[in-house]
């Protein structure tokens, strides 16, 4: 039996065995003190040569950087040390004496850093962003548990191209075409017509030929979907759930904020209601400071920066031209040309976290948006009969994971977010 | 506003609308009783012809199996009601009236309702059998979640084969062959060196031309892995898992379970320890009962449903000869020709549910099977590295949630445990 380091705070006084890996070293004179992390925590080990075995002595002198050992020592609380605590080691054992690490404290490129993935995340950094993208995965499911969502996981492996297939990949099943999912959203829509309000939560697919900060090709994706919800239901619950992940991260990952020096004061005013503007009035914002996006165009990264500006927290963008949106988007009573959707854009300049809309319910103009965009009519007979038989109202939205980590832990590019990333030239390890 | 069948407990005597879906209906003179599911629950409406006005009456005599409504009324306490509650209507509208509902209380063949199976899963067995899945999954997350162990999710898009190329699904990543994901364990050990305990939990994929009860091409596998766990640790970490799930489904889902009409007193009965026997020994079991498989070859299904027909709860197999076992498993000590490795065995017939070992720790050992096994040492770099700087004993296992299901509901095939399941010859929806 050893003993986590988290847990060491309950047995002052006693004499444990951490096992971990040593993740700094000083000597000084007949001592040797050992940083050792074990995933749960760091803790420092004094060895002192007449206090332990000439082996033990030796194992702590001869230790390398991310060499794998086991220190026993009793537990003495000590306020000037990391952590709390300090163990006066009586024994050090090294299970397996490492190579020279081939990351050290001295700046690496990224391209060295991403071939190492598998040790660079071994970093306090990387492991402060490990913890909060798991915290914030454990807020989304429990926010959705919690009111009354029925988890439903659906397919990765799709027989329709929703949007057409130049961003697909494309995989041969067993002679079919097929494609790795997008969205989860057309099924999302026929489960929540039998369980009234559901979710899908997994792996989305992109093959996008662009290299940019904010893209991934492989990515994790939220999708709620509530039948009887209308536009103004989307954006609550859009609202109500991103200032739930957002206060959760706060409440449970101080300790991971501080390592990435994420100024919080932001984050803390992340509380409904957020702002909403139309698209039209987005874009009177963006007149103002000058763009070179003609109105009625869908918005680039920059524009969405300088709109998101203007706003201290999150902000609802809604009603965009239905030219630059999906064709299921159920369109404006008010006017015809623009779509029941809603795009949010992060602060701090992270552009859109989530997008959404209320659907068509209306058979025939299902069909007849399917027929303009050149979809196969065949390949939707599923989607169709959700409009027959007992069409409502209904609607939801999409969240990418990687881009709020990406916010809430303020970082520089995407491809720290998750912990093998697949980008453009780069699907090792 | 309207109100949840789930929530007219709290509005007895109060008038409120309930929105939802038709899903049978009964005649009996001025009086249409209209039973109404909305995904939260069923609730009985008694439409009286005096008591509404002429269209609403003619909305209640008119609307179809599945069409989707609306019904106000007053909520009356009723022991004899389906659920204790019914609905005195004072206005009652269609939304969309449904066409003739293919899916009838007749017997449908098993090809008819996979091709309507985004209509199928508005029936009561489906519905329980979507809760029971959501609460397992639910489950493993709690448990993990609430054990120290770190989500990390391992990517779907990977370079390397982990074991021959004949059962996996192929893409063509900008130029660069990939295939998709049999499991994140690979992934996990590098990640259980930084946290020292993790799990990945997401879909996996197997291009295997077999059609059985028991294989789907798509699904969910939940995979812990451990720094520091040896094969007793996986054995005890896996019961104490499984008991979890299965207890907390009995505690949570036992409406859900009468639906299904289960059993539940093979289910009361998972609790820790669960018995444990050597391969030899289960090898003893089969040649009492007559096996065609010959000693030292893996089991086949039947062999699995005579081993566990000998136990109350699930049976754990261990020490099976390496050489139908895995590359990277741990030699047996005590026999290099055994793998420190274990399966679980579900009751019931429902075969191997877990599939788990300690892995290889030693560099030299691991490149040896790796050329062994003809793979390709290049792409196995980053994982022998682990093994480079500071390796330690470490193990895990991975669990099919599909099986889970399939035995917890006890199904009699895995493709109604998943939404929208992936076989053979089915694609589609």
């Amino acid at each position: 039996m050893h003993t986590y380091v988290q847990d060491v705070h309950r047995h002052v006084g006693e004499e444990v065995t951490i096992k971990g890996w040593l993740y700094n070293k000083t000597n000084k004179g007949k001592l040797r003190f050992l940083l050792v992390r074990d995933g749960t925590g760091t803790i420092q080990s004094v060895v002192f040569k007449k206090a332990v075995s000439p082996e033990a002595f030796e194992a702590a002198d001869s230790a390398t950087q991310e060499s794998s050992i086991a220190v026993t020592g009793v537990v003495r609380q000590d306020d000037r040390a990391p952590g709390g605590f300090e163990l006066d080691a009586s024994d050090c054992r090294i299970i397996q004496l490492a190579d020279e690490y081939p990351i050290t404290p001295k700046e690496h490129g990224t391209a060295f850093l991403m071939e190492n993935r598998h040790l660079w995340l071994r970093s306090s950094k990387q492991h402060a962003i490990l913890r909060i993208r798991h915290e914030i995965i454990r807020a989304v499911r429990d926010f959705f548990d919690d009111n009354g969502f029925v988890l439903v996981d659906t397919p990765i492996l799709t027989p329709a191209a929703c949007e057409g297939t130049t961003t697909l990949f494309e995989i041969d099943y067993f002679g079919e075409r097929s494609f790795l999912s997008q969205s989860g959203q057309l099924y999302n829509e026929a489960t929540c017509m039998s369980v009234g309000k559901t979710y899908c939560f997994g792996p989305t697919f992109r093959a996008e030929k662009s290299k940019t900060r904010r893209h991934l090709m492989e990515f994790w994706m939220v999708e709620p979907e509530v039948a009887w919800a209308e536009l103004d239901d989307v954006m609550v619950l859009a609202e109500n759930f991103v200032s739930f992940i957002v206060q959760r991260v706060l409440e449970r990952r101080q300790e991971e904020l501080k390592v990435l020096e994420r100024d919080t004061s932001g984050l803390e005013r992340v509380i409904p209601p957020f702002p909403r503007i139309s698209y039209a009035e987005a874009f009177d914002i963006l007149e103002k400071h000058g763009t070179e996006t003609p109105r009625g165009a869908d918005f680039g990264g920059t524009d969405e920066t300088v709109i998101s500006s203007q706003f201290d927290r999150p902000v609802m963008v809604h009603r965009y031209p239905k030219d630059v949106k999906a064709f299921y988007m159920e369109p404006d009573p008010e006017d015809a040309e623009l779509a029941l959707c809603v795009d949010m854009l992060a602060p701090e300049g992270y552009g859109e976290i989530i997008g959404g809309s209320q659907r068509i319910h209306d058979h025939d103009l299902l069909l007849r948006r399917i027929k303009e965009h050149d979809l196969p009519v065949e390949a939707f007979k599923w989607y169709l009969d959700l409009r027959k038989y007992g069409s409502v109202p209904h609607g939801g939205f999409g969240m990418g994971i990687e881009r709020v980590v990406s916010w809430i832990c303020k970082l520089d590019h995407v491809r720290e977010t998750i912990p093998f990333p697949r980008m453009l030239y780069r699907m090792y390890p």
